[in-house]
């Protein structure tokens, strides 16, 4: 078992990484109540896993447990599945000294975790991701949310989980579209922040993508690092923590375009990263070649390297109601060089527009010229 | 213009009290941001203060706001009230980088400032109170909420305000039943922590009554005052601003009981400080006497002494649900003496019967024996 943890002072906590780590009921015991325990999974996740968790945490001295089931799929994270998700702990009485388990993906973790941040003004909870999406990206930072039909994550508070408990032996049931999506973030995090990391996943891709355990536990180490240092220097995304978002400005307009659920999030971010790279070529941050290694990139997990053919004034629609506008003036994560991202608000309209007509199904690309 | 601060580290923040406030753009300037400002307010305080408000935010450089306008009383604390702000929100295309103002009473403020809370993952928000509740109790201290069904307050967070403008002006207008609702938060202030504001009340109940200026911003401000020290200890209350819910268990239990709206909080919390004074005499914290002077300053102020007669089983059973009880185990704010409240767990439940059966509507009373 690996730890990383994330140093936020009284809001610091571990994250667990390993085989196995679900099963090891010593993971779970530090963090406890009087009260009761909840567990948050969905009908695809719940019967893989929901009765080794139970197992442990019943080795761990909890007995009983309430189960609360939400749909699976993005739309789970909806105004009404919170509605449900708050009318099962208050039948199932859960106080202030309960305790929430988000078991699941990206999905189930922002669900569980926003519900746990409002839930009686906010109870603890601990993130038990079960796909790649969410060990190397979203369960750790503590940003929670839920969707409106106006933007994604629009409702949502920073509320950190009192630990992380990532089992790689998890990922062996992902449907292999899941796991591509979460390789995304990975290429995201080496892009955005480790030069070393990019490089270590263009030889190691076909090993990444049978599931070898090393390669995984390498590739959720890593990005747990990368992460938790981003988070510790900025917890509520003042400035810093914004190179995260690199490919997402572009990628939740690809989402939202396409309607929620055509395109998993990190299929969205693949192709958003190829547009946030153009961007950052057409703009004079970035030489033609990094880009392409980002498409190549992209391509070679087998992710969307082309974004949906909308019009870019549809794209820019899209963008404008994004929350990475500030004070009506657009702000991009570009690319400076390969393992430095930056956030920047001078970008000209015009060159956000070519990186559109550039990047969209069938287009020819600026690094490809 | 008298102003009390919040000491919070980095979420400090002033309480300015006195007459004229939300005319003062000074006051407002150094909250101003980039983005858009919107005001949540109500059809019945709107048409009183909102202009008055938008002139002081003119003057300061902000030509244009977006309003909100939510329902009157206790129904606006809702699921489906929070979801319309957020549209109006989203709509009008406020930003990460916007602001909220809360103009109103203490559903409105509590309701703004969750969805402040929530919205984006958190902007600020200012509070201007406008009535005496909300002024002396409700816009200090950050906590925010909305209700559920199953109980009040459930679903919340807490959220700083950036200031809170509290103009006792604006008291003129607030209806006599609203304005002895407000006084009910000042006399548990005084039972709760300082037994000079109680001997203040008992001599000084009718120039309040009379809403003499100086008595009410003498009354705003030693609340204020009060309320800033106990949750600059304890922010989200972890224990010592539990003293703050004396009357609040029982209260609480009558507004459900009563079903939301028949009852005003303060004229629920009046009653219910009188029963947790029953409950504190049975318990043998407190004199008898002690709990006759709660019975007869709740008089005084034309508060409800009695509490509606429902069976005690119903009172447990509306209490049980409360967010007070700790691990199963039942927990009561009780007086140890006027000005001095305490937090138990150790309360024999034959005690909470008694002490209902004596509060109720026609029962002869453990003091008045």
């Amino acid at each position: 078992m690996e730890t990383v943890r994330v140093a936020l002072g009284p809001r610091a906590y571990p994250v667990h990484i390993g085989a196995g780590a679900i099963d090891t009921e010593a993971l779970y015991r530090p963090h406890l109540r009087a009260g009761r325990i909840a567990i948050v999974t969905n009908p695809v996740v719940g019967p893989l896993y929901l009765e080794r968790v139970k197992a442990a945490l019943s080795r761990a001295g909890v007995p009983t447990v309430t189960e609360v089931l939400v749909e699976d799929g993005e739309r789970a994270k909806s105004w009404q599945a919170l509605e449900r998700v708050f009318d099962a702990l208050l039948a199932a009485r859960v106080g202030r000294d309960g305790l929430l388990v988000a078991l699941g993906g990206g999905v189930v973790g922002d669900l569980a975790g926003f519900a746990a941040a409002v839930y009686q003004r906010g109870i603890p909870f601990l993130q038990v991701p079960t796909t790649l999406l969410a060990q190397v990206d979203s369960s750790v930072g503590g940003k929670t949310a839920v969707n409106h039909p106006r933007g994604k994550n629009m409702i949502g508070a920073f509320h950190q989980p009192a630990a992380v408990i990532a089992d790689v032996g998890t990922l062996a049931t992902l449907p292999e579209r899941e796991l591509r999506a979460g390789i995304a973030e990975v290429i995201k995090h080496g892009f955005a922040l480790d030069a070393a990391l990019v490089a270590w996943l263009e030889s190691n891709m076909a090993r990444l993508l049978a599931r070898d355990a090393a390669a995984l536990t390498h590739v959720v180490r890593r990005s747990c690092e990368l992460k938790a240092q981003v988070v510790a220097a900025d917890e509520r995304e003042a400035g810093a923590r914004a190179v995260l978002n690199f490919g997402h400005t572009f990628g939740h307009a690809i989402e939202t375009g396409a309607g929620y659920g055509a395109w998993l999030h990190g299929e969205a971010v693949a192709a958003g990263m190829v547009m946030a790279a153009e961007l950052s070529v057409r703009a004079g941050f970035l030489r033609a070649a990094d880009a392409e290694r980002v498409r190549r990139l992209v391509r070679l997990a087998g992710l969307p390297a082309a974004a949906p053919a909308l019009s870019p004034e549809r794209y820019l629609e899209l963008m404008a109601g994004d929350k990475k506008a500030a004070g009506g003036r657009a702000r991009y994560v570009v690319l400076q060089e390969v393992g430095r991202a930056a956030l920047r608000d001078d970008i000209d309209e015009r060159a956000v527009r070519e990186a559109i007509v550039a990047s969209i199904d069938g287009a020819p690309s600026a690094s490809a010229q």
